[in-house]
């Protein structure tokens, strides 16, 4: 079993119209508000070696990034923090809140608990105008598939490539990005925090066509085979890049470091060099 | 080291001004929205004996009832799960599912993980007018002390009084008494969860006046012994009862079931039958 898997039980039970995108939309006002939440904990996200203050860093990193796949600016996050050793708070608040200054959100509310495993639990809101909300579907054959910056750093570090530590301690979600992307007039977009390949295969299941990858085009973490950077660049998770579709006329997007990547098809396949691409990345798996 | 300790560190973080309500106010067209987290998990909060349904309704009620508190309307709930075992998670999504739908409310996103221990985190978002919201501070003195239904319920059941497991396996949050209560004027409100001592002791801390309560006004669980019932709906935590403050002209309050158990005063104090309230209840404590 494993987590796409369990979506299916999620949207048996509470729709799958709540399931389909980075994040949930509400109504308010003028705008649309976005709202995402992510839980990370120690043994599975937290890798050896990173302070309390990377953690809560990371902990906002990937849900600001969930508001910024949707071309939403975020403006705030509440944290709830297990903690089996209180002195890891202040670290994990600070990195938090460092991150969500960096990228324009304030931290509102949250919530402290007692819990065998240190455990947080991020949830973000942003706001965007309700003409410009980017969503997973939307994709058109003839797009262009694009990535933001190198994908495959992250995983790229755990491999044993140190020279990667910032990338998934310190990630960087792309919020400017996805605003300027947004308004350019991108057809889908998220990001790509398990992989290129199964973010692909998320995109393939709430759109009606396909994608096709050019392999001489997709870039990848210098300094590494290039098998082994391929493999890292498509299968990697801990990025988080921002991968969207665009209309051709609209590229390019001014302001953005993205690379064209491939087209989008009208065949309901992930292509790379003409071949299946093998749907597998960064899952959560039970027994 | 305890929460409200704890809560110390996060403020000089975040801002004290982050940290006063049992809800995050954020602007939202003529509306406030309220936003809210809570952390539940399996060692902490489910009671030996839950099912994965009843885990589920707990983890909605918690935060339906800080939303009931500041006079709102729940609207939206998100819900992360960390999960050991993958059959949980239908359990748990329907139990929260029903509450929802009971109490007006519909589950809108959230994120599945992997975790060495059952953990559900839900967030709550709800709409009240501007001018109807319900904070922590605003008590006069001269003003009643009110609480919903009977407090100690919950705190019964762990003390052996098996006729009371629905009260904390089953808690109904007390949606429709608090946007009642707002509607007729009430001064200061927040729920009970951590018993009525504590919730006085909290609203101490953010009024400019104390509480004086009369022992022979406290309604309490029948079936128990006196002194233990009182002590049961003191400092008894797992309740969502509503405390609230209510100026006189303002009593009563149609349609809600409460009881009036002391008044507002000068003195910065939490008094009962003239003498000091322990500061004791429900916390989380660290060595």
């Amino acid at each position: 079993m494993d987590d796409r898997e369990l979506l299916n039980v999620v949207m048996r039970i509470v729709g799958k119209e709540n399931c389909l995108d980075d994040c949930a939309e509400v109504s308010c006002g003028d705008q649309v508000m976005v709202v995402t939440t992510d839980m990370l904990h120690r043994t599975t996200d937290f890798v050896e070696g990173m302070t309390t203050w990377q953690m809560g860093w990371m902990s906002a990193a990937v849900t600001l990034s969930d508001i910024a796949s949707m071309g939403a600016e975020p403006k705030y996050l509440l944290i709830a923090v297990g903690l089996d050793v209180w002195q890891d708070l202040a670290g994990v608040m600070q990195g938090a809140k460092d991150c969500c200054k960096k990228f324009g959100a304030v931290i509102i509310g949250g919530d402290i608990d007692r819990h065998g495993e240190l455990t947080v639990v991020t949830t973000g809101l942003g706001l965007v105008d309700k003409t410009l909300i980017v969503r997973r579907s939307g994709a058109q054959p003839g797009d262009l598939v694009c990535i933001t910056g190198i994908p495959g750093k992250a995983q790229a570090y755990l491999d044993g490539y140190l020279q990667y530590k910032e990338a998934l301690f310190e990630p960087q979600p792309r919020v400017k990005e996805g605003q300027l992307i947004a308004r350019r007039g991108v057809s889908a977009m998220m990001d790509d925090s398990d992989g290129i390949a199964l973010s692909l295969y998320d995109l393939l299941s709430v759109n009606e066509c396909g994608f096709s990858l050019d392999s001489t085009k997709l870039p990848v973490p210098s300094g590494i085979p290039a098998v082994h950077a391929r493999e890292l660049a498509l299968y990697g998770g801990g990025d988080y890049e921002l991968i969207f579709t665009l209309p051709p006329r609209c590229h390019p997007v001014n302001g953005v470091a993205y690379t064209v990547i491939g087209t989008v098809i009208k065949e309901k396949v992930v292509l790379l060099d003409g071949l299946p691409v093998e749907k597998r990345g960064y899952q959560h798996r039970w027994e």
